[in-house]
């Protein structure tokens, strides 16, 4: 819930959490409830019976589409990229529709509600912390050529600066202003935890590890526009797709260190090109290092764990399951606990 | 290196690990070399010139095979189930030839040269700590029906002691007396290692996650026989596979737990059957929930990392690469750290 | 047509069969005529000018979605579970809407039209003969140990009579009340017939055959929630799977069988968790035995001449085409013969 | 066994049950045993110390490759297309070896011992039973065109006479002269008992089912050729493959028929042409009539019911298990019932 | 745009083409605007407000559904097969609808405006250049049975001169009247032109080249209905798809060809019928032959060149990017050269 | 046949095609006759009667397995590097053996017969005509950039020199020395065929095609070693595959060419990465582009007629049938024309 000057109103996510079998009833209808919803885009329409908006609204972790009607009296327009405060209702089958009563930019909404954007725009909120664990970790690669390709990149004046504004997917997962930070940082998180946890410990190269975990993605900063948090490909995204986009960064980024080992450098590049596991899901070689195994897994674990809770935190909250997922081919099983 | 009576003697993996192209010369075969070899089977062949011998043998690492020429003066024949001090040649195109001079038994190998026989024997060495760390996670398991599933199955007095003296797989990994649990108890590690690491932590069962892990495997009691170490498929292995098995053996344990919760039966068997992640893997069912998620990824983590090792342990020294691996498809390339 | 006090009115499935393109016109839609329609859900809805319902209706063969408008004079709100006369029209592309006129239980429905019951709600109608044919195929089994636990299980007083009250399909196949066990009779008959006729004949265990038959799909009594007749999944259906949960039903009732033979066991369970005769299908494991080959191809032809028989009940009549099946990915070829 | 003038000697399928794995011992290779084998080929090799034979022998069941030793006193030669009375040796790893002591051609086989032709030579033994029940087959069908259709292909003067003196395949199943008949009856057999049992019975077309499942593999008459039994591909058959055979020969065959409706026709074709039930299986089209369903399964049933009896006598006695099956990509289970 | 009396209208594809973003705003809507739509067909719907029309309207390059508004003051009735000048409005979202002012008749059309049909209604424009090209190609071929054989079919007297009426697909591409002959001609050109750059031409059979070539689909007369130019598939194009027709097509015209050698025969017949390249894609066979080969490819470029063609056709001209085509499964880059 | 001082003697490739049935017999074997044998490897193995010499031995054209005897008078070892002149007989079943005469250095058989090397050792004849026709098609790119991009590379002081001394493929197509620059280039006149005779040809990008077409497998010069023309994998070869490679090699080119446009870059990357066709064998995204499938399908086409010659090259003459394929999964139809 957002506080407002007077009360408190619920986020989408919330809405659809809250939404339980019980309340789906016309009741709801008659009488529509305020909330907060960002206004990803809106468009106008001429309907039958005069013109209303198709939008996309949401907040920082959900996004549906929904109608905004307008004409009644004190209803206004919807304007992207600012927060609606609007009437809601919503129905299973019809989706949501909003009637808006004010505009915020984001700077009134922060100024408004301290803390509120956070909840309601798709930027991470604790990239100061992303970054500061990052910096610790460039700094532990011991290989000197590693660790100068990994800070010339991600470091402080690192080239590739977007690494920290750039989403992790279009909506499959982490997709928010600094998930693609998030993520490669959990996939290397995890993948130090198995290292430290692995009867193999000793045979795998723990910076080849900790830099392909932290780049293999990397070719997701020229994959997805940012433009109004859409996430939408980018003509390089459709082309090329990230895993050449990738190589093609860190091409540049080796060309530029003096003596960086060819060997290093493939066996590197091996890890994060085959990070998909398959070639059928778009890597073109197979793992074949260990390195490159651990990557791999943890990559996809990461992945669909953050997908798996975006699922469900726009489940309602007496639901067991979530909806249909297409990444799964299947609802997934929250549980009650 | 055996240490024997008067000399050392390498075992199977140390052979094919020290063999180099450098040395792969005619001047090898000339004059025979001894080592340790347990033989694991043994059929006589009456060849075009005379009688010989067709023979598993190998250590605890690897199995291969080999002829056993007989007739020479001082050479005997192999026995299946002792250990062989015998002359060698190994040829990359026609494999192993031995030549017996001694024949051990286990027993009398152990006093002829004290630890040699975990070298030796596919037995894991420690079990008794294995035994330890899962009577401790047993011990954390909070829920009171789940600890008792458990402790019956796998506890001091448990039902399924079989558990400690099976393998987890006839040849791609962990294939040794004692590798069943070595394997379970390493997933329940990995496991616990990316819950403590991970966002969702808060929302995963820890409990459901340590004996979902622990039990996954549980069905590879009566998988594969361990006569003679050969690990071969029993009647009910082929028929059921390890996943029905496993099933039966559940259902047997919770039937005799008073109360044991409908729901909470479900969820632990759901992350057990998927745990191969897709129905053309032999799940009867894919992952749904978290607990399953990780299961599947730990599980198949620790089953490649286990045959990459078991691979790179039969690698020549200078070579980066292993031979061809079937599970992957290709070679796997170890590199030179 | 089910006869009324002063009129026939037609189901679902005839007027779906009767509707002519000739007859798609706009004039059907002005005089609204009535048939009767099982409401297997209703839902209010705010619409735009008004409330309204959305429904699931149909007959014993089909259901489908349906609009119920309200507010007319003489027209009354549907209700679940109850059988509605009402005025309907059908369009192709927008589908059916009916106004009800007056509301039945099922009793009162008997009442009004002896027999109309069979016709209306998904309930298998000889489900007494259905007993007693499988209670003579009990009877047949020679093997004491096999009839013994078919008996447990589907005889007279067998443990699992929800077997007689379950659907074998949520929509595919069969998805009626007594489908379970008419399915799994039908798929007896064919084996026998099978098993007479084939070459094979003296290799066959006959007993196995039967008892598997039977028996291939037992874990469905626990899939499918039978509430309202909407055959949803239940938590267990989606989290183990009928397969699963066969084995489960199975393993409980073997355990009370003193002495039943292991080797029998495996090979009785052996080809019911085959009977999807491929891993990708959800069987953990594929046929190896012949009457797991027989059994295989029997539930397979059964499961499509069934639904091929759904599919071709609510055709048009001057149609050789049925509507495109999502089972089959194609239409199908009924013809005009 | 066959009888001989003094003894009774064993065919290959008889060496290979019998041959348990106790008797699998050096032995077993001194003192040869007579057997007698059909030599389908046999080609001279000079080897290093000397020359031999490279032979594929076998019986009416079953083929194999053995070398056939030459040079010993009253050792001679083996001739492609007699029958060799000949000592044996057989071993799992290397296979057979013979040494003939005397070649019959087929008649002196005959003659030397009455009946034992059918035992020894791939050619079905009941021939003449076949085609009276596939006349009166033909009889059966009612429809004037499919009836003049069969009989002017396989009646008493039909034009395709090959269809009494060719296999049904290579290797896999009815690899014997007349095994396309008698596969073809069998299927037809098949469906015509599932269309007795079926509750669709009223629906399906007895005659098209009838001609289908006789005429489904016609075009097999030109597919393989006979020579010498050994069923190698023809170029027509490796060009075309024998559904398009089919088409030509049906299309050939119809064209003379006056009035043949094109309705039929089509209906025909499709149940023909689609009886490998999916595109990935050589059919242009999938089943999608009653008709196409019933002859694609029991079709496959015949084939595999057939393989699987092949698999299983070659089986040793004692043993649950065949050898891998390549059809079905595992070992198959025989149990010892 | 096609000239009226007093104004230049556009049709359907120039006004997708030129339906830029900017102009997709809510002003567009107010004041239609008049085109030129074919009419494939046409329903009349009872609306809740009354009576309209789902009709299929198009151009010579594509058709998509709209809505026809009817009642308003000097709006007429759309009547299929006619060509409509209508005010039309297109979103997006809700697609197309018409309003329509005036019906002509296909003569009517021409008498309008000279050369309109051509870009109205599909049917090709250059079917008599193509039956000049193709009347080379046959003088071209120097075999005298496979010269004959085309002669027969595709000749000045051929019997299938259906050929030059057909389309080559529904949808796909080439989806207009001429289109088969106009795809055929297209494909014997690229694989004349692969044939005179190849390495391998001398060893190419240039005659069964050029003869598959055009008869590589011409099953396709069968296959799809041409009336009121729907491209509906027949009964016969679904029950036995065009690969089996044109066998059967391709027989009766052997039949009649005296003395045609039947390995030729096999030779065109394999090359015709691999064409899809692949047992999955609906060929019986795979290609094995030269000529299959470069025929598969040259197939197989042709019908996604024009495809291409058919999406880059109705993108916005300031797209880079086609809408999502279901034959690639992505959307396709037509960049802004 | 290469002339001799006294005599001619054939090739391996010639041997094996004039190898027919008739000759396969045992007369052969006794009188060894000289061929001359290009010896890739050659190893000494110590037999059980004595030592010999496995070797791969060939010509231009083709490499198999031989082994070399040693022993006999006059006969001595073979060298890796040389040719041999050699007897020797060969086997359908046992393969090739040789007992070498002669060895020859390249130098020395070029004296011993002008010209005889190009058809002993697997390098291009014709390298010079290649390169002269690749700088033709550089001159004839329009675009500056792609221009300059080609030369930079390929041109007479082109970076990637090697791009002349590299196979295109190991076994497959193209495997000799300038096989990868004969490939890249008939690839490239294909794709200028198919433009010229497009419809499409307008909207095609002539430099991006042939840009695209000859730098496609650039990759591959890091990919193979050269050594001993073995064209084993490089370490590269396996971590990256060439597509990866090439990425990076067109990377470090383009970052030296001032103001290279971006979208262009990544236009051609996309040709280039796509060239397989599908992500299952190895492309990291599929083609989206005309240039992109006409590049794919050229290349197709090239590789399988390339493979289809090297299959037909070694058949005996009277065979109509290559050997196996592995590449196609099938024998080849060659024919007899």
């Amino acid at each position: 819930m957002i506080r407002g000057k007077q009360d408190d109103y619920p986020t989408l996510s919330e809405i659809l959490q809250s939404y339980s079998a019980l309340q789906n009833k016309v009741e709801n209808f008659v009488n529509m409830k305020p909330g907060f919803f960002f206004v990803f885009s809106a468009e106008k329409i001429e309907g039958s019976r005069g013109p209303y908006y198709i939008c996309t609204v949401g907040d920082s972790r959900i996004r549906i589409e929904s109608k905004a009607w307008i004409g009644d009296s004190g209803v206004i327009e919807p304007r992207a990229g600012h927060i609606a405060l609007a009437d809601y209702m919503h129905d299973e089958k019809y989706g949501l529709s909003i009637k808006v009563k004010r505009n915020f930019t984001p700077d009134e909404m922060e100024a408004y509600s301290a803390g509120s954007i956070t909840k309601l725009i798709p930027v991470i909120s604790n990239i100061a912390a992303l970054r500061s664990e990052i910096q610790r970790l460039i700094e532990s690669v011991k290989n000197e050529f590693l660790r100068e390709l990994l800070d010339s990149l991600l470091g402080k004046n690192g080239s590739c600066q977007e690494f920290f504004d750039s989403p992790a997917a279009k909506t499959y997962h982490h997709a928010l202003i600094g998930g693609l930070a998030s993520h490669s940082l959990q996939v290397a998180r995890y993948a130090l935890g198995i290292y430290e946890l692995s009867p193999s410990r000793d045979s795998i190269d723990r910076d080849i590890l900790v830099v392909a975990a932290l780049l293999h993605d990397i070719g997701k900063v020229k994959t997805y526009s940012t433009d109004d948090y859409a996430f939408e490909y980018t003509d390089r995204g459709q082309l090329e797709e990230h895993i050449a986009i990738g190589i093609r960064i860190l091409e540049r980024a080796i060309v530029k260190i003096d003596g960086f080992p060819e060997t290093l450098a493939s066996e590197l590049i091996h890890a994060i090109i085959s990070h998909h596991g398959e070639l059928q899901y778009g890597s073109p070689v197979t793992p074949k290092t260990r390195e490159a195994f651990i990557l791999a897994l943890c990559d996809n674990l990461d992945a669909r764990l953050d997908h798996f809770e975006s699922m469900a935190a726009v489940t309602q909250e007496d639901s067991s399951w979530t909806e249909y997922s297409r990444m799964f081919q299947s609802r997934l099983y929250k549980g009650n606990h």
